[in-house]
């Protein structure tokens, strides 16, 4: 079976931007695949050393998040990354096997250093955060990794170390990895400026209550154009209706509700009303398995136990088989 | 007690020029001090991933010297750094406590780039060293690093990550180290060109035998405008004499046959003689027991692996302190 490995920096709750984009794939991945979900404090870390609290805080949110959509620990293997030390020791062979120079041309670590305003005042070990994502690539022997367009200059850096550490062993001792795309895009903000973005102000957490989603839905942006009821309607960049394209089971309704916005007659009130009703029945259960969850925070804790346990396990034999290549077994 | 750390980076057995730069001190240091020995072997690979068996295949080799010579194994802690990989992890966390402008801009680091040719293509793992080595200082609270004055510059970063980490913690986790640099300089090679290296081909082995020391004093170089015995010799440049300041247990006969070589009458074949008996006092014992320890290999490696226990258990417990600070401590 393939190995996939999935995972999120916890540095806060997760909200309906990230269910789109990748929690509900993973919910069909361990179906289909042997799924590794990594709760990745430790490169969170490499730029929030001045808020530690804030990272080890999410740990447990985000797990809340994971179980209360439907990752099923039994499952899928869900994982805090700092405390499988197997994955900062393969990082630390893995420098070995990339130049500074390559660091510093990957298109996404400079997209990030841009992002983050660093300059000339990286972290090193923010730089350095390829290696560390190739070390948990290869831990578990992941073929897949769902990613985003912009990651994808990552995977290839992680092929190249992998291709690297290959020809010195002079056999294949690690596998390279597929990233995985998925179709659907990014969901917009509620503000419809850019993408749904904690810190951007403008997310609906996966835990909001139903005034809080109530609140959010009628904030949501809809199309400045449509002033009068029976005016026509416009579907680009609006906001209501990206969502409604996302989480409204009823296709052929929404087909009928798309036509008679765009031709007039339609008021954002009534696409409103239907998009709140998709996001109290999506939300709804999930707010209620997470406050049932988060009743029994220990349960939370012993299941991510386990499951660090049996990841500590699989990334052991690859350290094993990777530091054996490099002659470093003596005992 | 206080603790020192020391080792060595295992590239090639060890020869003359370890023995007097920082072999002899570590036999006196072990019964002042607590003392780590570390076999750099990761560090090693830093800059040899296209030959990795030289680096595996000589650490049972310096190990070899290391009991030679009289590093005992019952009070100080020899240990292999790779098989210790609480180090790499340490080293993975303060990579986030130093920007990499600030590596970069390191003496020791930028000098080693340049010696080894490196240009833009350096390896990370070769860049982030000073991490690895804060690291190594700080697992086992070493407050004392015997390092050359080229090395001092490691030591101040190592103190720095120290600094940045109990800041961030909030209270004092980690030890700050002082260098200790040892008032014998490095001993000059044999051809008197450089300072001993095997790799410039001027070392004399500690494994050497008679023969193998008889022909390397008569290669020494002494003085060349000394060309007729009752000629005035010279002492500065003069190997022979370097090496007897280094070695002659008898100080008042050395004093006096300088004065008598300064004065003219003196053959430098009597200067050698003098040496060469000298060396093999030196090192016919060494010699001897590294003789004996090679024929049961396994008593060494049962050694080693006691000591890298021990090891382990001091890294981990500041690997736990560290994480603990830092908010990674779940379970």
């Amino acid at each position: 079976m393939k190995v996939i490995l999935t995972g999120d920096r916890p540095t806060g709750p997760l909200h309906l931007g990230h269910y789109v984009g990748s929690l509900q794939n993973r919910v069909l991945y361990q179906r289909q695949y042997r799924q590794f979900v990594m709760l990745a404090d430790a490169q969170a870390l490499t730029d929030n050393m001045e808020d530690t609290a804030k990272v080890s805080r999410n740990v447990l949110e985000v797990a809340l998040d994971y179980l209360a959509v439907g990752i099923d620990p039994e499952v899928s293997t869900i994982f805090i990354q700092s405390q499988v030390p197997e994955l900062a020791e393969l990082a630390f062979y893995y420098l070995n096997l990339v130049t500074v120079a390559r660091l510093e041309r990957n298109p996404t670590v400079k997209e990030e250093i841009r992002l983050r305003g660093f300059e000339r005042d990286i972290p090193a070990g923010f730089l350095a955060y390829p290696a560390s994502q190739a070390a948990d690539i290869t831990a578990f022997r992941a073929s897949l990794v769902p990613v985003g367009e912009d990651q994808l200059p990552m995977i290839e850096q992680s092929n190249e170390i992998v291709r690297r550490l290959n020809r010195i062993a002079g056999r294949e001792i690690l596998l390279e990895a597929k990233a995985l795309v998925p179709k659907i895009g990014r969901l917009p903000g509620i503000d419809g400026k850019a993408k749904m973005s904690k810190s951007l102000g403008n997310a609906l957490s996966l835990s909001a209550t139903a005034k809080e989603i109530r609140d959010a839905v009628k904030k949501v942006y809809t199309d400045p154009l449509h002033l009068k009821v029976e005016d026509p309607g416009h579907l680009e960049g609006n906001v209501a209706f990206a969502y409604l394209d996302a989480f409204d089971p009823d296709r052929d309704g929404l087909e009928e509700l798309k036509a008679c916005y765009v031709r007039g007659g339609v008021a954002d009130s009534l696409a409103k009303a239907r998009l709140e009703e998709c996001l109290q029945e999506l939300l709804g259960p999930i707010r209620a398995r997470r406050e049932e969850l988060s009743r029994d925070k220990g349960e939370v804790i012993s299941m991510l136990q386990k499951g660090t346990e049996l990841a500590r396990e699989e990334a052991a034999k690859t350290v094993c088989d990777v530091k054996s290549a490099l002659g470093l077994a003596y005992f």
